[in-house]
């Protein structure tokens, strides 16, 4: 770990850090849902029929504790980190596509940042341990980038844990930091996002512990491994499961045992929005074993959650119903990276001008539904 | 129908504009989807990883007959117009709501208007046949409005035909029209949208007709009416029908019989929007009604529609499926206005510059999937 700064650094105290956080988060903010579901009845529509995109504003009141919440400075961190695991064939990817993608994601030329400037949202790009540390890009460049490096990768889970329970609280304290960083420049809403050969493994491992589900349940293609890689790719979810034996209720533990450096760091970017009253659009299946992770630390974090989409993947439909989370957007995605997420802020920018921008039966003159 | 134009103010012969348009429509351009399809397969992410988005971008090539489309210039087309059927309490709004709504569309407070704001789309108000004839907005209002009225809304479909066959040419003809007045300041893609008191009632009849459906399977609560009205808008559609005889192989004569003017006034975008290699986002059930009726005049129109959301209106799924066309959101709205077929918008503009924008693997350095 010579090329990697160490976690404290940027922290002297994750644990310290991880457990103010989890004091510190409210509730929703009932009073603005309430004010804002009123007002929804009152627009010139019939009520209920925006369908969803009803409950979504209300839940947008809530959880930005404003009952007409205009969200415009929408933010996509994309975390990014190597996996031990990916050596073992678990993937249609070698593992140097992690650090090639990061340095596509710098140049621009990735989906989520085609994607993320059609919705007009930022995206900020973390290295939380690629194998071999990321180039920042020049100062000149749009693209926002931190080095928030825990290890170059973690250790193959199928021999020992992931991680150490410090690089595990060291990278969660980061994800905090990162949004704290973020609604310095002015934050309304994050979307989540990672990058990571071997990640949908970790996923795997998160989800088959903490929903209690079968391995064989949660394990799916990935990126688009073959039926041979598939067994692989189950038979090292079981291997290390069974090798780590991770504690469901301890989300720490679970991180330690089977996650990756960039869950953690989503972990921490979703606490980090809860405690700030910020929204949280989660993208698929790495990002709802981040929450899983992040619920078992603070269950009231998720709260402040959305599922943007449910991925291809077969796991995160489970993952999901552990989280109580319906999603909103189905399109057999399974790229990652915050992709899914960006879609569903079209959805949360229309929501948010309905309840700002629509006139009311009052204000417009039209006459209301009969009795 | 002292106050309303005649048709042929706008088109002299509507019949022969109609089979002009249908004679000339092309298949989809399958050397653009080809072309696009192979550019997907080599942009910096998995192959098909981005699900349905990367066929909405090969569809959308293929519509345009553009390998690389941008569509930046996106119009939605809400066409309103009264029923005669709605003096019936088939509603749960009456039938004045029509011309408030239009009025309330004109001054930029309904939730069309919102939701296109939100995607850069125009919105261009058709009057296709209000009850009472809508003022038009001031010259210096943004808002675009066209009066092309067929008549001072429907006759009551259940005692009579809807409307006269010159009359069901004359709303398709001018349909057609609106598409090339927009066409000349620029139009890249429409989406469509209705308003009319009493719409959902013609657009169950239509689609029980076309789709050979059962009248209780196709008629819903629409704006929302209650057990009573239900049964009564159930009857209405079946009387509707019995009455009328109307031919489903002959989209005319489903028009004339239980239709309405502004989902004749559909039909023809539909047709015209087909002709000009236009892609078409149809809204839901009352757009998905229009298509049927121009799946039975130009089969081939349909290439060129997607379906942007299923309602909740249990009709649409049957009527889709008669189309042959899966919908891409599924959020439980039954507004209409064209506002489902916004928030599709934002995935067609995703989908065009994932196309457009991003790098290749070739262009990015980046290793490609293992063998």
């Amino acid at each position: 770990m010579a090329n990697d700064r160490a976690a404290d650094e940027h922290n002297p105290d994750p644990e310290a850090l991880i457990e103010s956080t989890i004091d510190r988060i409210a509730p929703l903010d009932r009073v603005s849902m309430k004010a804002a579901s009123e007002r929804l009845d009152r627009l010139t529509k019939p009520q209920g029929s925006l369908g969803w995109l009803e409950d979504l504003a209300i839940w947008l009141a809530g959880a930005s504790g404003q009952p007409m919440p205009l969200l415009p400075r929408k933010a996509v961190v994309v975390a990014a980190a190597d996996h031990g695991v990916a050596r073992g064939g678990i993937s249609a990817y070698p593992p140097e596509v992690t650090a090639a993608m990061v340095q596509n994601f710098l140049a621009g030329g990735a989906a989520i940042n085609v994607m993320a400037r059609a919705q007009g949202a930022t995206v900020t790009i973390i290295d939380a341990g690629v194998a071999t540390e990321v180039v920042p890009p020049p100062k000149t460049s749009r693209l926002r980038f931190q080095s928030r490096r825990v290890g170059p990768g973690t250790q193959d889970m199928t021999t020992s844990a992931a991680m150490s329970e410090e690089q595990a609280r060291a990278c969660v304290a980061h994800g905090i930091e990162v949004v704290e960083e973020l609604r310095e420049a002015g934050l309304d809403l994050v979307a989540t996002g990672d990058m990571g050969i071997g990640n949908t493994t970790a996923a795997a491992a998160i989800t088959a512990v903490r929903a209690e589900a079968e391995v064989a349940d949660v394990t799916g293609r990935g990126t688009g491994v073959d039926d041979a890689g598939l067994e692989r790719k189950t038979a090292a979810v079981q291997a290390a499961i069974t090798r780590n034996q991770p504690d469901a209720t301890d989300g720490i533990d679970v991180l330690r045992c089977v996650g990756g450096f960039e869950i953690g760091v989503l972990t921490g970017v979703i606490l980090g929005a809860a405690v700030n009253q910020v929204p949280v659009a989660l993208d698929g299946y790495v990002s709802g074993a981040a929450a899983l992770i992040a619920q078992a630390i603070a269950p009231q974090a998720i709260d402040y959650c959305a599922a943007a989409h449910l991925s291809a993947e077969p796991g995160h439909a489970i993952a999901l119903e552990r989280l109580g989370l319906t999603p909103y957007i189905e399109l057999e995605m399974r790229l990652g990276e915050g992709t899914g997420a960006t879609l569903f802020l079209g959805h949360v920018e229309a929501a948010t001008r309905v309840l700002s921008e629509m006139a009311t039966f009052d204000e417009a003159g039209v006459p209301e539904q009969d009795d």
